[in-house]
């Protein structure tokens, strides 16, 4: 059990913590762009951090900055490497927003805002924690955070740099809050996460727009051959027909299809929760969805944009045509193997006069984490204590890319201990988080802190 | 030959009427707009067309106003009706125009602004021979202009009351300046025409853009499904897979492959013009260049949005994705019936967890006009001394959709003399028309009004 005056300490800021997450949240650290507003939050991190008597510094990168912050206890306590990352998602379609996405407010129980839970509520749910044991005259364990503003740009320049921040991100355990439960009533920690590649596409025809009747028949269109090109990357059952696409993806175990199956996973509410009949997606004969979401590489197209797209009809031959497509990647599919692949599709799928260029954008690899290793088990404690219910190990279709990088250059195994819900609308129109997560969050990062003191004591 | 008192009126003024076309073309009349500039562009024209001595009106219709005018010569002379458009197309992409769009300039004896040929340019030519015969005392037939302010819409508003005006617009026949010549050297008079159906169709599926790791593999992606729809049209051959596309495609027949083989049509210079290393499109196997674009329909897209489509990456499965999409139209081919087949096409298409929509925004028929009328012989005799050059009867892969309008409700088939050249750019940025394109034409134009006189007395 935490000690009181920790749990106290939590309650009683309650109001305080979420005015300065709101303070977060307000600042519009959108990492797509470089307006300075991912400065101003690290800033603001730092100014905080300090506040609550960690020794903190922010470090400059090529890109956006990070935050390292630290507080040393004892040569022969273990360490708690805490990341979390400050940038956000863009925030369009604004239209679709109830309320501005950096104007927070709360509405029924739910912080809404662009980060609310991704991640700056889940980061300032760690900090809290950490503030809470400084109240209670300092935790346990040594602490040191991380905190990037790049993640959702797959953390380009912290992989760069982090062979050269070996020593002072030294730890014993990695804890990364920046995933969901499987429900509200089933807290749960992730123990794999897919990769990802991510391009732009884009094919040129003419040198410039054209008269759709005076040229049509006689020149290539772009926007035809872009959609022909998206069509034949996968089959009617939806299977990816790059080349060498499935070579290397590591099958489904009988154990974890077992224990997926026990899961509670109803098709139509979580159809209806984003407006649809039903689940959809390829591979539908073969594999459940959670199987497909957790466990099988996909292919989608997040854009694509040519030719007039204005109100009206404008009779044109598009010029050019570009698409922005990800490919999610499951253990052990090696995003080089797959982007040479897909370089092969397009050199053999670009019809005569047509010019294709591929821009990668981002490259991730598929994350496999140790189900039973000490601070999983200390973990899944903490979180159970704080939500008072069993806790479930899950996977999760997502990627959080740094996670890989953390296992093969620094050797530590993150434990993926996630505050959200799967209702919290990540990157869409009004992102929210549950108040009661955010406070259980912070209850259940400071009892990890203690379990993590006394498993290694 | 024209009388000299004619021709001299046009040489003298030729830096006059280049100004007033200037004035005409930087009114930005473009018809998907509802700025106002449209009926500017109507008001200018009136005043113009009073000042040369014209009986002329403004009628207003539901859409853009039209501008009809009149000189009445004589009840036994014969009276041509000479149709033109005002309104243009939208000049974007604006980055990729060398001068602004609406402000035109001279450079290297061509007109560089939208709508400099089509049609402000063409339909101007023509006001400068009715006014040159009004200073030579006066045309020998008697005229009517009908200029509209929605060809580029497909004439919604002039087919809807173009019955309530058969009176105003009764004639024994019908000029139509709004085509090219087959090439510089080559004056041409088009007999057939291209029809169109334009539509958008937008396909839905969840209720917002969703994080394309959280649901991918779950959920249908309408951008995929948009692209898979699109590619699904045509076949590896290019031939379109629309329900009944091709029933009732008129063959090309042999005295029209062999007079168009005789053209001279040089593959590698016309591909280059628009930056290409070689023509393309479908059919090739099957049909030349020329009978491609002439006499056989096509479906291209015209533009395509969906998703994320500013820079750098986003991770989203879109909530939806749309595509604007013509098909060129041949003799016999019915529109109705294609749009039809299109939306048969979509239904059976449409996969599970995506809705399809689709917005019927243009739909004209094919037109084939006699290419041995009275009119026509006119008009050959008169292009040929105004550009001293025989005359070629070539077809248009564009579409002019009043011509069929005024065939099938008014009973007048047009001689569709334009004065255009292939490389001038239609719709696109840099539109153009040659000096001596418009200078000549309205020469042409006034020779065929005194043919016209001959002919008939």
């Amino acid at each position: 059990m935490l000690p009181k005056a920790v749990t106290q300490y939590l309650q009683a800021n309650r109001q305080k913590h979420l005015d300065k997450l709101f303070e977060l949240l307000r600042i519009e650290s959108v990492s797509n762009l470089s307006d300075g507003s991912c400065a101003a939050a690290a800033d603001w991190l730092k100014d905080y951090l300090t506040g609550i008597g960690m020794n903190c510094r922010v470090v400059s990168t090529a890109g956006h900055p990070l935050v390292m912050g630290s507080i040393h206890r004892s040569d022969d306590a273990p360490t708690l490497l805490i990341y979390g990352h400050y940038d956000v998602q863009p925030p369009d379609p604004l239209d679709q927003w109830l309320s501005p996405p950096f104007e927070p407010e709360v509405r029924d129980g739910w912080i809404f805002a662009r980060g609310a839970d991704d991640d700056k509520g889940q980061l300032f749910a760690n900090v809290m924690a950490i503030e809470a044991w400084q109240a209670a005259g300092g935790p346990p364990i040594n602490v040191k955070v991380l905190f990037e503003g790049e993640e959702e740009l797959a953390s380009p320049s912290l992989e760069a740099m982090i062979g050269d921040l070996t020593d002072d991100l030294a730890a014993d355990a990695l804890l990364i809050s920046d995933s969901a439960f499987y429900s509200e009533s089933e807290p749960s920690i992730t123990y794999a996460l897919r990769g990802i590649v991510f391009v732009e596409l884009t094919l040129t025809g003419p040198n410039c727009d054209l008269h759709s009747g005076v040229y049509g028949g006689v020149v290539a269109n772009p926007v035809n051959a872009l959609a022909r090109m998206i069509a034949k990357m996968q089959d009617d059952d939806g299977k990816i027909t790059l080349p060498g696409f499935y070579d290397d993806v590591l099958d489904i175990s009988d154990l974890e299809r077992e224990a997926w199956a026990k899961l509670d996973f109803d098709e139509q509410a979580y159809a209806a929760r984003i407006g649809l009949d039903a689940v959809a997606g390829g591979e539908r004969d073969d594999f459940s969805p959670l199987e497909r979401n957790w466990a099988r590489p996909t292919l989608d197209c997040n854009g694509i944009v040519g030719g007039f797209i204005e109100q009206g009809a404008k009779t044109i031959i598009p010029s050019r045509a570009s698409a922005k497509i990800s490919m999610r990647l499951v253990a052990n599919q090696d995003p080089e193997k797959i982007s040479d692949g897909l370089r092969q599709f397009v050199r053999e799928n670009t019809p005569e006069g047509i010019k294709a260029e591929i821009n990668f954008l981002k490259n991730s690899r598929p994350v496999l984490l140790p189900k039973d290793s000490p601070a999983m088990t200390d973990a899944r404690d903490a979180l159970t204590e704080a939500f008072a219910a069993d806790t479930t190990l899950i996977c999760c279709g997502a990627s959080v890319p740094i996670t890989e990088v953390f296992q093969r250059i620094l050797g530590l195994d993150a434990v993926m201990m996630g505050y959200g819900l799967p209702e919290d609308a990540l990157h869409s129109p009004n992102e929210k988080f549950k108040l009661s997560q955010f406070y259980g969050g912070s209850v259940a990062t400071a009892a990890f802190m203690q379990n993590l003191a006394k498993s290694t004591s």
